[in-house]
């Protein structure tokens, strides 16, 4: 394959036109985090709820039956204390309606676990990708790429779903299938059997968002589906999104569809981009993560350099059950982002 | 349910960054067209080209071997010349740089068809939230929502996809499922059942992208699937997006899935929303349509007017069949423009 | 000089980001116009009012003093008559909240007077930086670079002028200086000497915005004065902007300028980028027309070809007199765009 | 005046497209900083430059003519060691292409110095506007709407003339005028007065950008001299921005200013908004800083409590001669960004 490289290329880390998450930081740096602009002033930030959508997506939570029971996730995940550091835009816990700045510092980097990776590249990872693409990587735990950073948006997000509630506009993901299993009764056996197989598998994300009044969202190029669908495809490992009748009713006659009385299925809460006041309801699927007992040593690509192997791998057994808490928090950035674009008589 | 209108809303109909389209007009008012701003100078625009992909998303293809047998396409499609005025940008063929602006006027309106709609809803259609978001709408067979205004993205989409010729790069869309059936070879009698019972299906459409470079797309919020699903989920009727592995796949281990042979069906061409150099390949899902015999005169809620119901529907068996240049000259927009953000040695 | 053109020119026509104005056409090409996306629905368009700006700009208007003693305009602007074809957004009189398309054909073109201008370059216009950039241009009048093009900026701001009186917020500008004259009284006379003598003569346009609440304009990078100054700038011939004390006051102390009486003249309405709801009051100065009696013959640069030197020029003695509307329409466009990141309690 | 605030204001503190910068902090709290987004990779980064423009800024600089002369500048400026701490982005002292996070802590805070300003706004200050358009704010000195932000502006826009030096690109900006005053022998003891007197006075910034190739700006609505204007425009204190005649010559017939020699003086380097490859040359206007000797205690207007005068302000006696590092970050700023929209063959 030729390559080529790019002296400039343009980093885009910013969501939002006006709710703005602007995010930073490689995985191994001195940190990651993020600015949110926008935000209505004179805001009570809850940090208690922020400390828990950060555990969870951690996988530190131990409330949370899903994620208990899913004791494959990374030991760094569960280590590191994921301490937020709140820069700027917040007075006595109240938002000054200016940018809000946090970081979070990289702890448990373990750098030297990554020295192998520095000339390979593994297989379904972003590694040869952005080595094409800038020339230059943080090659660390795969820098910029690494799922860390969407701790910053499990923050910046978590602020989002604040305000919303505030609306009594409420987001709940969950995970409604993983591998061919869609009983979540069954789910705790099953991801025990694919992690003791040192293997990995995918799973789908649902999420309702509920309470949204009718006319959120925009025609033809901002349609509420398309900013859901942008949002969640940027999320590490999500391979495909619907909503309302989606991949699944494919087979399905309209006259069978329409004409059924769970019209809400149908749509998933939005017509011709925009909310008709029934609970939006969409589905984000994820592969599984490519480095697993299985797959080590496979796939990865030396360059010119002799390369240790690694012995393990930090790895998740179904990288779906960490992504929920992802789901709901990319969710309340494009509702709390869309939302300004309505004014109310 | 309790409903409120907005006074301010605000319309995007721009899509795109760098290489941008504008889109404007409805279905029933003196024209639809567009403003493609971005485009580089000194191209020579292949009319013929644009006409032919018009065709296509009319129907009135005869060469095309899809298009020819799915003949349960609206009557107003196939009978609409959509001639292209072009009113600026482009001197003796060439493109000047400037903005392409351009109008298809709307001949055969028949407005009087819709004078039932003016006062009720079709369920499955934008009538209703457009009106509560609004206040007002033009009820003119949908409006501004009309599936007619794709005409215009067929235009501006074609340009694009010229522009990425040259380049030797090459996108190619087809309808891969029409409901249950995924064998081409059938979808003639399959559709002709489907048209003879008055009824529709959903369908599923597969775009494969060649010959781009490694290097296309931004990590974290411009992954390229990102702005591939945006530009997706904004075509009328289309439910859902998935590249890839997608939700197709989503029982396989990691350990099958990651040391297969076939690992472009896996990434389907991207690697952290950068392209790795193998084609992209990703599926749009497309509901039927609401409009079919057996639901006329059931999908309508009056307001508080007596309504006489309409004899007939202006009706698609299968949308996804003409949906098929409307996702190419899509995926060429979206490729033209983050093209643009890359800059080579 | 040593000069190098780009392929890929981004042009960018369009201006604001709620209240989005979209400008496309050549001076002698089919047809001038452009797209407003984001205007309320359910708006009432004066359209008298329209052409009334549309005939100041043009020098039309007998009704209007300083224009109409400013016999200088050119002869095209006179004569042209700039009727404006609404192709799509508003519906009986009303806006739908759709995209407001429209074009306004050119019809008093004269191609053939420029057929000079094809091999050379007029010093003091843009034909030779647009070459370079584009590597093509349209020669005729100036192409998409002539001034005839802020037809269209009228149009669409006059629609943003209306939606604001009707919130009472008023707009005027007006002639405070032609050359060193500053007594309006004497104008007439001024412009006729200059105009007699063949010559051209710069002018500085005063505008002020009253009855804008307090809050109006975003701290830091979207201040109310960094969007009043960018808009301006942007027409033909402005050569610089200022508000409040601005250019004139430099030599003022402290203490001399904040404790006298008229603290509006020192703000002009705004601190910290945010309106304090006093009236805003700024300025543009405007430099004379290149093309005037004297130059003529002086300011072409020819490439490689003989060229029959122009007899006469197209000229305005003073081009900041059709400014003015032109001033007013754009502080519309800016105002109706801030004002939309604004949402009252 | 009758007031009213807003529930939710959109701070908007992002300045680019390509090159994007987003500020964040107050000059009270933890920090203030930045994001660099768009950074070319592989560039190195010069610490010691940013260091040099910092002190400038800050009025520490002792080998800098003007800035060692001119004493009056506040205490805080003067020892506040404005130590950057580089958070993401750079490896090495190398650009990733990821986003540059960075932060200044704000040691020198001395909060209680402003403990008289909770309940009360200095003229001339924002803090009227901010009270009135959040409902809340940092009254700290000043906040958000202190100078002090423009360090981070410092910090990013350096980088920015780093990248642009290593194409050649220079950006010089140097005070020409104070007050009546334009010649530079003179500044020291015309400043000394200013401040033996415990007054202020205002100045003019010239700054000039050479090197830029033919092609730079974008017509219509992205014109060099408006993206030049509005980040001017946004620098605390500036009222007005002109560049090539600009106001100084509205008085010029242009038959003397377009035969002159100096046509340099007359285009200012842009035509129709694009480069013509001659230096850049344009103007700054500062006012001076409202709160001296003289404006002490007549300035504030307090709301329902008491208030202790504070007995000394921290002031420059003219905030010009700090501004022009300033002025040099901006411009650095808006050329990287524009020239990102320029691709070569």
């Amino acid at each position: 394959m030729q390559t080529f490289s790019y002296l400039c290329a343009q980093f885009m880390n910013t969501l939002g036109k006006y709710f703005r998450f602007t995010s930073f930081g490689e995985s191994h740096g001195l940190a990651i985090g993020g600015v949110l602009d926008g935000v209505p002033a004179g805001i009570d930030i809850n940090f208690a709820m922020i400390r828990k959508a950060l555990d969870r997506r951690a996988g530190r939570t131990t409330g949370d039956d899903v994620n208990e029971k899913a004791r494959g996730v990374s030991p760094r995940a569960m280590h590191e204390p994921d301490e937020v550091e709140w820069l700027s835009g917040i007075v006595d816990g109240k938002t000054l309606g200016t940018p809000i700045a946090f970081l979070i510092r990289n702890h448990d980097a373990r750098s030297e676990d990554y020295e192998w990776l520095k000339h390979s590249y593994r297989l379904g990872h972003a590694d040869f990708t952005y080595q094409q693409k800038y020339g230059i990587r943080d090659h660390r735990g795969g820098g910029r790429a690494s799922a860390r950073e969407t701790a910053s948006r499990v923050v910046a997000g978590t602020i989002a779903k604040q305000i919303l509630e505030k609306e009594n506009i409420h987001i709940h993901a969950e995970l409604i299938q993983i591998g061919s299993e869609t009983n979540p009764e069954k789910f705790t056996t099953y991801l025990s059997t694919i992690q003791q197989e040192g293997d990995s598998i995918g799973g789908i994300v649902q999420c309702k968002i509920i309470g949204l009044p009718v006319g959120v969202g925009e025609p033809i190029f901002d349609k509420l589906q398309s900013h859901l669908a942008f949002a969640m495809m940027s999320i590490n490992a999500c391979k495909g999104f619907d909503y309302g009748s989606g991949f699944e009713h494919v087979d399905k006659r309209g006259s069978e569809m329409f004409l059924s009385d769970d019209q809400q299925l149908v749509t998933g809460g939005i017509a011709g981009g925009i909310t008709d006041g029934t609970p939006i309801v969409f589905r984000c699927v994820f592969k599984p993560t490519p480095s697993n007992k299985h797959t080590l040593g496979h796939l990865i690509h030396t360059t010119n350099h002799s390369v240790s192997e690694p012995k393990r791998a930090r790895m998740d057994a179904c990288v779906a059950v960490r992504a929920v808490p992802v789901v709901e928090a990319m969710a309340a950035l494009v509702i709390a982002d869309l939302k300004e674009y309505n004014r109310e008589v």
